[in-house]
C-alpha cells in the first residue's frame, strides 16, 4: 500500500426532506448570505428552490441567486457568480443540482476571494486556502462532486475543459434526498450511473499491485451500482433503490475507494476532451464509449487484474486462460453500459470515420496540456496511444 | 434506508514515518502547546515518543506529558490530564497509543474546557461543543477510536464503565504508520482484530432490513479483516498485511459501515460490563466470548440475515435450511475468533459456574444504567435476556 494523506470532511444530511434542513444547518455554521446556484428550470418548477428559500428565510439567512448552469459548466457564468459574491458579500455558496452545478459552485467559491480572474487558478492549479464554504443540495447522483475535491470547468473561448483539485473545495455539507431523483429521465439516470461506475474503474486499475482493503471496498461499491442500476431504471420511484444509488455515487468519488493506490484517470482525461470537442456529449455517455476502448488497449499490461475484476463484479468463472478472462471482463463492462442504454461507439455520439481524425487533431493538443505526456498509470500513454484509443472507440 | 446524518472529518496521514510529520501538520493547524498522552513504557522505549518530540520541537510546538493510561482507561487519570491542560494552557491533545489512550485523550479534551468534573459529562451525555482538538498517533489497530466519535471510560470508584459519543471528539488528525504495529504481541494483535470485526457485526445485525450499499461495504471490510488476520499473525512484520489491518480497523468503526441502519450494540454493552467486573479482561477477548453467545440467543429473529452473512463472509453454501445456515454462520464466527487464539467461553476468562451468578448480579445494574431496558435492536433484550446470554457464554 502506498503512503497517502486523505480527508473527507463533508457533513451529510441524507434522507427524506433533507433539503428542508438547509436553513437550520447553514445557520448553525454561521452562514448569513448565500449564493443559490442552480441550472435550468427544474429546480424552480419542482418547488425545490422554494423549499430551500423557505428554509433559509425561517433561519434568517439572506440569499442572492444565479441560475443557468449548463452541462459542462462554463467559465463565464462562474465569473458572474464570483462578481455576485464580491458585490453582495456572500459568505456561503449553495449548489442545487448535479455535478455541473456543484463544479460551477466550487469554481465560484474558489474565485470569490481571489483578486485575479478565476480561470488563472484553473490554469496554474495553484493551491488556494481562502475558499468560500460550499453547501450542496444534490439532485443528480453521478459526479460525486457533493463530497469530492475535484471540479471541472470549460472555457469555450479557449476550447478547453480542465480540472482543479483542492480539499478546501470539498463541500462542507451535502443534503441528499433520494426523492429528488425520482423524476430524473432514464438517460440522465443511466449516464450518472455510468459516471459513478467509471470513477471506481479509474481507481481500481493502476500500476500499484493489489491493495486488498481498498480493492474490496471499491469492488463492493461496483457491485452495489451494478445491482441497483436495473432496479432504479425499472422503478424510478423506488426510494431504496434511488437511495442506494445516490449514496453509492458519493462513495464512488469521495476517495476511500482509491487510497493507497496511484489511480489512473487517463479515460476521464480523454473523455473531457471529447465533451470539449462536442459539448452535446454527456460525460457519462462519453465514458461508456471510451472506457471499454481504453481497457482493450491497455489490459495486456496486467490481464490478471482484469480477470480479478471480472470474477468479483460480473461473477465470471476463470477459464484457465487469463487473457480470455480479461477480455470477457471488458465485454461485460461494455454490455453493462449498453444495458443502461448508453452508447458503445463514437459513431453513436456523431463522430464518424470521416470526422475522427479532425476530432483527434482538435483534442490532442489540449489533452497534452491537461494531462501531460505520458499520462495514466496502469499503462503510460503517449498522445499516439490516445489517438489509437479514440480510433478503437469508433 | 433510514434517514441519517454523518460526518467523519479526520485528516489521515497514513504510511511509513507518518509520526515524523506530527510537528509539521500540527503547526499548520495552529497548535502551540500539546498534551502528549500515552500508556506504558513502549512508547518511550521504542523511541516513538522521542521521534514525535523531535518533530514537534522542529515545528516550534511546546508540550506537556501524561503517561500511564491503562487498558480500560480510568477517570482519575483523565482528571489529571484535564488539570494539566488547564494549568498549562494546552491547546491540542495528542494520543500516542491504541483505543484506551485515545479514549482517555478524548475524555481529557472534552473536560479541558468544562468547569465541572468531566465524569458528569459521561453521566449526563450532555452534548458539548467546546472540545480541544485531538491528534492521534496510532500504535494498536483495534478500537477504531482514531476516527470514531466514541470513547469509553471506567470509574473504578463507582464500578462503572460508560461511553460518550460526540462528533466534536472525532480526532482532527490521525497519524497511522503500520510499521509501529510490527512489534505488537500476537494476543494483542488478535484481540484488536476481534474488536474491529465485532464493530462490523454490531452494525450489520439490526432491525432494519437490507441496506445494500451499506451492507456491501460492511461485508467487504469483514472479508478484508478475515483474509488479512492470518497473514498478520503469521508474518508480524509484513508491511502490507499490517497496513490493510490498520486501515480496516479505522473503517470498521468510522461509521460508513452502518449508515442508514439502526445498528445494535447490545454485545458491546454486555462486554463493557464484563471488563468493568474484571478489568483484566481484554475488550476483544470479552467480545470473542460474548458475540457468538448473543448470536445464538437472537438469530431466530431473522435467520436469513445470518445465512446471508455466512454466505458472503465465510463462503457457506445454502443448504436449503436457513436455520441450519444461520447456525453454521455462528459456528464459523466462533471458529474465526478461536483461530486467532481468542477465548470462546467465559470459563477461559476465569468466570465459572460457581461465580457466574455473582458476576451477573454485579453487571446487570450498571448494564441497565448504561444501556436502558430493553436494549439492542436486532432483538430487544431485557435484563433477563442479558443474564441468559451471559449464562450461554459459560
Amino acid at each position: 500500500m502506498e503512503n497517502f494523506e486523505f480527508v473527507s470532511p463533508t457533513y451529510f444530511v441524507f434522507g427524506k426532506e433533507a433539503e428542508c434542513k438547509t436553513g437550520e444547518k447553514l445557520a448553525e455554521r454561521g452562514a448569513q448570505k448565500v449564493l443559490l446556484h442552480y441550472g435550468g428550470k427544474s429546480a424552480k418548477e419542482s418547488g425545490l428552490l422554494d423549499r430551500i428559500k423557505a428554509s433559509l428565510e425561517s433561519a434568517g439567512i439572506a440569499w442572492v441567486e444565479l441560475g443557468g448552469v449548463r452541462p459542462n459548466p462554463e467559465i463565464r457564468l462562474v465569473r458572474e457568480g464570483v462578481a455576485l459574491c464580491k458585490e453582495h458579500g456572500v459568505d456561503w455558496v449553495c449548489a442545487i443540482g448535479g455535478g455541473s452545478v456543484i463544479d460551477s459552485a466550487k469554481a465560484i467559491a474558489v474565485g470569490a476571494r481571489y483578486e485575479g480572474d478565476v480561470w488563472e487558478i484553473y490554469e496554474s492549479k495553484e493551491p488556494r486556502t481562502d475558499i468560500l464554504p460550499i453547501a450542496v443540495v444534490l439532485t443528480i447522483p453521478a459526479a460525486g462532486s457533493e463530497a469530492s475535491k475535484n471540479a471541472v470547468i470549460s472555457n469555450d473561448e479557449l476550447g478547453m475543459k480542465t480540472g482543479y483539485a483542492n480539499n478546501g473545495q470539498r463541500p462542507k455539507i451535502a443534503f441528499m434526498n433520494p426523492e429528488l431523483t425520482f423524476t430524473l429521465p432514464p438517460f440522465q439516470t443511466a449516464a450518472g450511473i455510468t459516471d459513478m461506475f467509471c470513477h471506481l474503474l479509474e481507481r481500481f486499475f493502476d500500476d500499484v499491485g493489489s491493495v486488498p482493503v481498498t480493492d474490496n471496498l471499491c469492488l463492493s461499491i461496483m457491485n452495489t451500482v451494478r445491482a441497483e442500476a436495473p432496479r432504479v431504471l425499472a422503478e424510478p420511484d423506488n426510494y431504496d433503490a434511488r437511495a442506494n444509488i445516490m449514496w453509492a455515487g458519493m462513495l464512488c468519488h469521495q476517495g476511500y475507494a482509491g487510497v493507497g493506490r496511484h489511480e489512473d484517470w487517463a479515460t476521464h482525461g480523454m473523455e473531457h476532451e471529447l465533451s470539449a470537442y462536442d459539448t452535446e456529449i454527456t460525460h457519462g455517455a462519453g465514458l461508456a464509449v471510451m472506457f471499454p476502448a481504453w481497457m482493450e488497449y491497455v489490459y495486456s499490461e496486467n490481464p490478471d487484474r482484469f480477470a480479478f475484476y471480472g470474477r468479483e463484479v460480473f461473477g465470471l468463472r476463470p477459464t484457465g486462460d487469463v487473457e480470455a478472462d480479461a477480455l470477457s471482463a471488458i465485454d461485460e463492462t461494455r454490455a453493462f453500459f449498453a444495458s443502461l442504454g448508453m452508447p458503445t461507439t463514437l459513431g453513436e455520439l456523431g463522430i464518424s470515420e470521416d470526422t475522427i481524425e479532425d476530432a483527434i487533431d482538435f483534442m490532442l493538443p489540449t489533452l497534452k496540456i491537461n494531462k501531460g505526456e505520458p499520462f495514466g498509470s496502469f499503462k503510460k500513454l503517449t498522445m499516439e496511444d490516445a489517438a489509437n484509443i479514440y480510433r478503437l472507440a469508433l
